[in-house]
């Protein structure tokens, strides 16, 4: 039997290269694996407690799902779904808060994090905290509850969340019978932090990043910032301390990956080497990116894409939060 | 133009008469005002965060249901329905929930009296506070705003919540342009405390209720049970003071009344005054209680009414969801 798997994709700002190698190559990855059903969800209800923007929220809730597909995610062998278009999420949310003691929610880390922060600096607790923020792991607890999700893979970040969901799941079994299938977490396999222009991880914060979908000179570009130290060319260098083979590696076969290290070894100008890698990073990107901007331009075709998955989705949804509602005595008939 | 009103029906335990003279008698008399379009929805959901019993809250939720049927609500006149069937509720309500500030929730004074009477008795502040408690306000307000409610009829204790429901609409209006529609309150007219067979407020707490579908027999027994004086037969008495009385008149005619208090002036004898009040009172609620049976005997017939109720509901509440799903960026097209 194949087990039902589920992930969630939070609309976030600009995807780049540490996004995709840390994230969505390795979520993809598991979609190919034989023992999975895999579901992926767009989690824009998610986004909305700090996305207060009509703009940003549009733009970014596209970008993920185009970004997504792009990538080679294939709407016909795994359920793709915008969370947003399946109502049952919300309503079950309601019930499973119904069940959930709020001191569950209390200890929270997103939560404890920032009331801590607040403490620490001397503001009432529960500044900046609004309820979405608060009640988020009750919603991600119906999102996964109401899949019958098995298997959720997560960052270590991530882990309270599933073992909130199965807490909530097991308390409910417990006064009303068998109803919730309990989800276990499998930690995702810790990927190597991917260096930013400046050396440090890549993220949005540091202003180091490398977006994917960005156009081929200005990707040149970019990787032409990338920090390099003052050896000469014919110098032989070590690839492992090196950002630009480190990012190669993620784009290159395995051939190429070989050479580029003799290359390394043997001496090579940072000019060349980042010439190789735009090379290598471009050939692969091409095609997503066009398939990206595609997607970007047809609003409606995404759109039905996402719908259809939506419908997939409530195929499963629908009948499941019937039976809930029928074992709380909810509905009647 | 006619004013939205909106009046939530929890489902609680056996309706009595207390429950009947205080709340059910005011708020079907204001549907019949000219100036209104009310709507009444039975808060089955409200129940969930204290109802956590299958056949309790099946039975609760179709004898309210029933009950207000029976005692004359007309799902022609009104809109009357279900609030779990109405799915754009939760949806929005996890809205409002990213935009309602967590300072909100911790200051309502459901949740405030629970946890400094926790506090007082050395417990936890959160012992026994489940999270649909806690976000109950956030659920109100959602059951407000999407009827585009403009008059709330609320005891004085609801004041709060719908001041709440206002201050979450105002600040989104605020950020997103006129959205929400301003809910007011108004006062329901204090009505003078029914007293139960001891004398004291009738109440279930002090198990000393009339249920207001008893059956002849038993309502007469009851009734017989009422607490008297030992003044003698030919003694005069003071209706005002008089529990018979104030019952009396509730379901007596004008007329009727006038000669009651004569009688009661000159000397009436109590089992002859209890006698004229188990009449009076049978007389009036012989019909509901025929109906009332009826809708309790036909949950097929209850269902098809409240699903008739919830589909002219959605027909308001469905499009003007997407308005607000538009106005936040959620809905792409």
């Amino acid at each position: 039997m194949k087990k039902q798997v589920l992930t969630g994709i939070k609309p976030t700002g600009r995807v780049h290269l540490g996004n995709y190698i840390g994230a969505i190559k390795p979520a993809l990855e598991l979609a190919r694996e034989e023992t999975y059903h895999p579901a992926y969800f767009v989690a824009d209800y998610h986004g909305l407690t700090k996305i207060h923007n009509k703009e940003e929220m549009n733009e970014l809730s596209r970008g993920i799902a185009a970004t997504w597909l792009a990538l080679g995610l294939d709407p016909e062998k795994a359920i793709f779904y915008r969370q947003s278009d399946v109502p049952e999420i919300f309503e079950l949310s309601w019930i499973l808060a119904c069940f959930s003691p709020k001191g569950l929610m209390n200890r929270a880390h997103a939560y404890k994090a920032l009331a801590e922060e607040n403490v620490r600096t001397g503001r009432e607790t529960d500044t900046g905290v609004n309820m979405g923020l608060f009640t988020y792991p009750i919603l991600m607890a119906a999102d996964i509850l109401l899949f019958q999700t098995e298997v959720v893979p997560v960052g270590k970040d991530q882990i309270q969340h599933v073992e909130i969901a199965r807490d909530i799941a097991e308390s409910f079994n417990h006064s009303f019978g068998e109803t919730f299938t309990l989800p276990e977490y499998v930690i995702e396999k810790e990927t190597a932090v991917l260096p930013g222009l400046d050396g440090r991880k890549m993220s949005k914060s540091y202003n180091n990043t490398i977006p994917l979908f960005e156009e081929p000179k200005k990707l040149k570009k970019l990787i032409n910032k990338i920090k390099t130290d003052s050896s000469l060319p014919d110098e032989p260098k070590n690839p492992n301390d090196s950002i630009i083979f480190s990012l190669y590696k993620e784009f290159a076969t395995e051939v190429q990956t070989e050479e580029m290290k003799k290359r390394f070894q043997s001496g090579i100008g940072w000019g060349e080497a980042k010439n190789e890698l735009f090379e290598v990073m471009n050939e692969f990107l091409e095609e997503p990116r066009e398939s990206y901007l595609e997607l970007m331009d047809s609003p409606e075709k995404l759109n039905e894409i996402l719908l259809d998955g939506a419908e997939k989705a409530r195929k499963k949804t629908r009948p499941f939060l019937q039976e809930v509602k029928r074992n709380i005595g909810i509905l009647h008939s």
